[in-house]
């Protein structure tokens, strides 16, 4: 079992995209060349000649990726910003590992659909839907408010409709950055307690 | 490891779709009504009022999958038809089986962009530039034309741009069909006892 | 002035759509038929013989609207569902009074840009950036976390590049349906305590 | 009355754009750079860092705009030539005023459908339909061969499913550049006299 | 010679769509059914078994098609109304026979870009841009607003950028509809007596 | 009749692109800057007040093209890299000329659909479903995998719904590059001694 383990951890580093009939393509393929102003529709391509087979492969989802404490997660993201072959393609990936006890924040991606397939252990998983204002949740795997369950680490890997398809979590828009808890309080209903509390747990300020 | 890996056994056979933020959605979500007539959008939508959580999950890649012989890997595929929450969603997956010696036949997905994930063993991959008649190749891991690299079983999840990427298979369109010998001859300049040969082993006629 | 004030209660009742040119038309409009099973690219069309000018044409942003207690503003929305003419044209609008101290609440749009035009009185907006997690706010004017300025009501015209751009409203998706406590402390941080409160205040369970 | 008066004046300057959500957005939004060569898809984006609050407000809806004569008709413009923070969002506004006696010129806007507000007054809108050569209007209110009714100065804010939706008034297409006379004569079967009257009208040669 | 003249006759008669790799096709191609009610992307698909390879040729444009008067031309069509095949792919087509002293009337395609592709005989092309107001004209060849050139018929074949480009002609839109005579005038400043002539011509009342 | 066949092929030189209303079009139209980078939308466009009539037409597919052996035709294409002024309007088309006992090579437009028009002659044409896998073939004219049918010339005309659809053509993907031959074995199950003799033929190595 160990050899099967060992290969399982090298290979989940591995991630390649296969350019073929993509909507406005125009050279079958456009690396971003992140150096270049971005438009729009995406980055500027690099030239066709200088273009190999490295720039169709992702090593990065590899490593654990960032933790985000305090949530006991740690992910990492192949977007067009980290996989500059994704540009145009409408596609990206993220890998996901969660520890007994960890959740994910809740979020949304404001550019894309997500499409969670469960590598490793088992959560919960559920969306709350806009039109309905219902909760769907499902027991045991993967979700957009997530969270473990059981005493396995959770490995998950999210595709999505977009090769940037942003990220907005809302403990870091309300609490990490500058607004001010008077404002929070009116377009939240938080209590400003509650709100101050949470500044201090996520670095922000006013 | 026994647990873990009976829990890895369960869980590769989960798919949940998170379906925030799509481009055309009418109501956050758009189940497929799979009896009704298709429009060139996707099929008509099931009520949202019978909608529930098992709408947004789809088991079917957990099971080995279709075996493509002779080619020896087996392919699991969550696509509209089979997978209905994807409708309009513009995002879809699959699951490739395949055991030493095996290779992927060589295809082309002419609705999206693919984008593979290596999540066991390890595989050769590469495609074919439509625009510059070049091969890219990576060795060790994942691809468009994908053949077994060592004596382990790979396993590969792929993603698509599509909620209904297509598939055509070189073999199949040319040799499992009733496209006549003299045809395949002259448009692709195959020796007519090859293509004989190959339409004996693929089961097509004339 | 009284004859220009009522002028302008009675003219803000008035929408139409001009549907030239939209980008999947199939005979320069589509109006919906809201009683036939949406596609993700819209409802079905109104067979074009019946349509008349009145099907261009939409009176319901004169009313008040909904009122959305606890935030003093009250809101009236020309959307697919609500102004069927809009089908398929990638365009909608939406009124919003506010009286002094109301507030608008945290939310987002899943499905479109908006575009706010102050029609009457002043606001403060703004909107957190989902890429770099900053505030970007505005003295007196629109925004998407509005609250009133000064002791005039404000009235202002919203523009999205949706007909059906989708409404999420952070406090709603959290505390008005059945959301466990637990969870939603969870995948937010909040105190349970703040949770049971905002519960009560909104109507959720659980 | 007289302050609301001023505030009416005052706020119609104001219109802000929240860049949540758009279809291909890169960083939340693209600020035109528009000193940069355009794409078939928008600008180049300014840098992230450089951007401010202001980029996503417009002032110049509250000055009476550009006049149209022979309409007796203004018209301010927030297009992404004008207001750089459309980019790549998918809508633009306009704003008109048109005294008594006034009308807007047939015209069309190839890149995007109008949905019209009126603000202020009362118009009669119509439009032609290109599938069924059908005339619809609709008295009192907003429209795109549009006049005015009544003794009041009208007022009406247009929506564009386009940043830059493109406008071709038929005079100006005509009879304001060098399409020789005998030309126009052809492809419209109007008189040549007609043609040379409203050429010296509009300032056309030829 | 003359064989060759009558081949060139038979076979202008055909035209057929290959349906490879379209964008939003559910099932490589999707054969309108234009007997259910269209959506705003296209008409549902006629199912798969029911489709042979007749679904997709057109023999339409073989026969002169519609003369419009009195422009001295005649125009086949083949858009997805009249050749179900097209539904949902973006392109469609039309074909134009020109005797001498023949003009298109002005016109306009809301839906779509058009290519055109001079068969046979010359003619003077050219379109006016809406940004710059500018004529640009090409001698010998064929345009949008187009007449012929020399004593030969000419014979050119559009391609449009959808699958319902829509057309709009001046003439008709102004003259052969009820737009009353007094709207006209005031929208294009043409003289009521233009109007009512031209309107006697094209059949128009009011 | 010799004055006429002097004149049909004089004339099918001309492509004229007339930009009305294009999708996302900043100028009307946006003549490629071939020497910029692209992006994954297009080329930048060339600065407005340097365009021209001539920019709108291309005179290429006037000269019989590119001879493709062994297939016995040759080829013309106007896409976005050889007439400029298709950049961004999604429409494109191509020329081919077929002498009695030629073939069109097998072959795939990954960005786009094809719509045939047969200017003179006579072939059969037909496609292979990729969800079906079943063959569609019309007796006597146009299509993707054609071949002449009698003893005369055909000339066809082919527009796409991109303005760069890509051309991937078997042979050339196969046996035209330095894709291994045991590679090309595996993937495709034809027999080695196969693909040497047909990598002889197209030039290809390995």
């Amino acid at each position: 079992m160990a050899k099967a383990e060992l290969l399982l951890l090298a290979v989940v580093s591995t991630l390649s995209v296969l350019p073929f009939s993509s909507l406005a393509v125009y050279q079958d393929f456009c690396i971003a060349d992140l150096a270049a102003s971005a438009t729009p529709g995406g980055y500027p391509c690099k030239p066709a000649k200088d273009v190999t087979a490295d720039d169709f492969h992702y090593g990065g989802l590899g490593s654990p990726g960032t933790a985000l404490k305090p949530f006991k997660i740690s992910l990492g993201s192949a977007i067009v910003t980290t996989f500059p072959g994704l540009n145009g393609l409408g596609i990206s990936a993220a890998r996901m590992v969660m520890v007994p006890g960890g959740a994910t924040p809740l979020h949304s991606h404001p550019g894309g659909t997500e499409l969670i397939y469960v590598v490793e252990g088992s959560v919960v998983s559920g969306f709350i839907s806009a039109a309905l204002n219902r909760v769907y949740t499902k027991t045991l795997y993967a979700g957009d408010l997530m969270y473990s369950h059981g005493n396995a680490t959770a490995v998950t890997l999210s595709s999505f409709s977009s090769d940037n398809p942003g990220l907005q979590i809302l403990d870091f828009a309300l609490f990490a950055n500058d607004l001010p808890t008077e404002v929070v309080n009116k377009v939240t209903t938080l209590d400003e307690l509650q709100v101050i509390k949470l500044k201090a747990l996520f670095g922000g300020r006013g």
